[in-house]
């Protein structure tokens, strides 16, 4: 069966994109610790992201880096945290999440935002995504 | 002023060591949330991870990918989560800790483990380093 993330990569589930690219697709977590807490996927479904072959990896977390600059440019936080878990979903998934305090990185307190606060957390950040110079 | 991991790249601090390239470090955490709980970090000094350059950053991440092999070789768990926060030390430390469940990730709960314990761990995960075809 497929995981929720493909499910969204094939578009059968909705999601606040914020950046894609033929192989990785970034969007925002729908149960964010912060405001513009960011999932970052591999297309494939990849396990641990110790699994995944070294191109994919890498590519993976050069992505996640750049996904990580637009977000910093777009919310007001101290750094972004880069966390891969993964006891829940079974495909690779690089949080990024803005941090203010180590409270922000320990999943327990949540934000709730509304469907335009999703929607605008997402534009800025995808266009601080695409202005980057690469 | 050298950060804390500085001074145990120059020796100037113990630590209890599980892998060494001529870039990368990589020890046991020493308030661990888990047995095996292991920092890794560039040998220079780079405050956030996306500040790192292409090469350094994806390198670090190379490097703890293999350490996170060694420790799930050595440490029974369900998986090695990765999380790199850096708001108490300004240079870039990723942190792998062996998962059995969520709460192993939330920097809340601490193990405590003697000096014989961590150097038991520290030599089972080098010595798993130590042992992969690379």
């Amino acid at each position: 069966m497929s995981s929720i993330f493909t499910k969204i990569v094939k578009g059968e589930i909705p999601a606040y994109k914020v950046a894609e690219t033929d192989e990785f697709l970034a969007f925002l977590d729908i149960n964010p610790n912060t405001r513009g807490h960011t999932l970052c996927i591999l297309k494939v479904e990849v396990d641990k992201w110790y699994e995944a072959d070294h191109k994919q990896f890498t590519d993976l977390m050069t992505f996640s880096k750049r996904v990580a600059l637009a977000i910093e440019e777009s919310i007001a936080c101290k750094r972004i945290g880069l966390s891969i878990i993964g006891l829940e979903v079974p495909h690779v998934h690089v949080h990024l999440i803005p941090l203010k305090h180590m409270d922000n990185a320990r999943f327990t307190s949540k934000v709730s935002l509304s469907d335009d606060e999703f929607k605008e957390t997402a534009q800025a950040i995808s266009q601080a995504f695409n202005n980057q110079n690469v």
